[in-house]
């Protein structure tokens, strides 16, 4: 793939635990920190229920209208993940013992540890390609552009590192952030300017809290380094001008 | 609406800093534990980038499948902040000042204080309703079944509050939860013939790290306390058999 061509993915979480709010998900900012690094640009994230026709749904448009996909969650022991299932008929393929996953398994427990719910582990649509599991054992899997990996983020964050040499990126996305002791509206006019005379560059203006005093984060992000460069610049021009501080954040 | 009625919603993360993974989205929790409270299932969520042909098409698309659609972010005063405009696109509305908004503006604001960014904020789709900021002024909006929100999480948990006469939701959805010292796999098969007997109950199973230790945490949710209990009691009878420890969590 050309260097420049733009690449992109889709994140999608698995998981009623995520819908119901008890759990925080944090797997979408890990893979997407991940993919910026390697010059994938995250273009949606959806989070859906544990119910096979909205997976199978699901994952048919995404693997379509992006380069990669890359889910989470469902791939465990219990009645309650059926990502293997679900992206098997979403890709109309086999739903059966996948050899190699079975023999990692069946090395990596003992004897009678290999049970009926760890023998689901190894079920996969045919011919999945395994992505390999430092933390716990049981792999993930990848069908064509889409890779899906486990819930727990530990687990998920000790896998991402097996699948560099899998994923074909463009150029890496550099950004730069400056923080500054105002109020979006004080800086508002100027920015919108600075935005229309560098449109490639996605600048982003974002409030925040730090001590109890108001900040605003202003996030310059390209893959053009002297492009930032150029629209930083411009950016403590106005700084200078308006007097506004720089805060460390 | 019936009380008995399921009652469903979708939540829609505006925001490019979401999607790069540089800040990580925790409205989703703050909102979907509040509409479980009042008996709305939140069934999707999606977060998607500032641009407003993406706003338009997703917004259109989740407000017909969805009793409720709630979004957060792009409604502060910066040149990337284009929900409103977007919103009133999608209803085809006029965007235009809202009156109201105006005045509380105007009225929040030193008279020197109120400047051209600040203006942007009372931009709104024409005759929206008007959901109050007790934090800093600058009201949310609603269209229709639509209801926009602050990114800035402390900000928008100020301003849901406001919003319960506004949102009928079905019977409240309860849950209660059951955590083990042991792993998946010891409890899948049994919990699959639980949650088999059981199908108005939903029953999640979710792995947990706990001071280095593996845990299960259980998760039974229904409209119906009894159906909870009655599930309850079955798991408790195998925890008591495999003479499994319950812990705390």
């Amino acid at each position: 793939m050309n260097k420049s061509t733009k690449v992109n993915a889709a994140i999608l979480i698995i998981g009623n635990e995520i819908l119901s709010g008890r759990t925080q998900d944090t797997n979408t900012s890990t893979i997407a920190l991940w993919l910026n690094s390697i010059g994938v640009k995250v273009q949606e994230v959806r989070v859906i229920p544990d119910i096979e026709d909205i997976i199978v749904h699901t994952v048919n448009k995404l693997r379509k209208s992006n380069n990669y996909v890359f889910t989470t969650g469902g791939i465990g022991p219990t009645h309650d993940d059926i990502t293997a299932q679900s992206i098997s008929k979403a890709f109309s393929l086999k739903y059966e013992i996948h050899k190699e996953a079975f023999k990692i398994l069946e090395a990596y427990y003992k004897p009678d540890e290999f049970n009926e719910g760890r023998q689901k582990m190894v079920w996969m649509p045919k011919n999945a390609n395994l992505i390999l599991n430092p933390t716990s054992g049981a792999p993930g899997f990848s069908v064509e552009n889409v890779f899906c990996l486990p819930g727990v983020p530990s687990i998920l964050k000790s896998m991402i590192g097996a699948l560099k040499n899998e994923i074909v990126g463009g150029k890496p996305i550099l950004s730069h952030t400056i923080s500054l002791k105002t109020v979006e509206s004080e800086i508002a006019s100027s920015l919108t300017e600075i935005q229309k005379n560098n449109k490639d560059v996605e600048i982003g203006s974002y409030p925040f809290f730090q001590a109890g005093k108001l900040g605003v984060s202003i996030v310059m992000r390209s893959e053009d380094k002297s492009k930032i460069d150029f629209c930083s610049s411009k950016i403590l021009e106005l700084v200078s001008k308006k007097k506004i501080e720089i805060v460390n954040r």
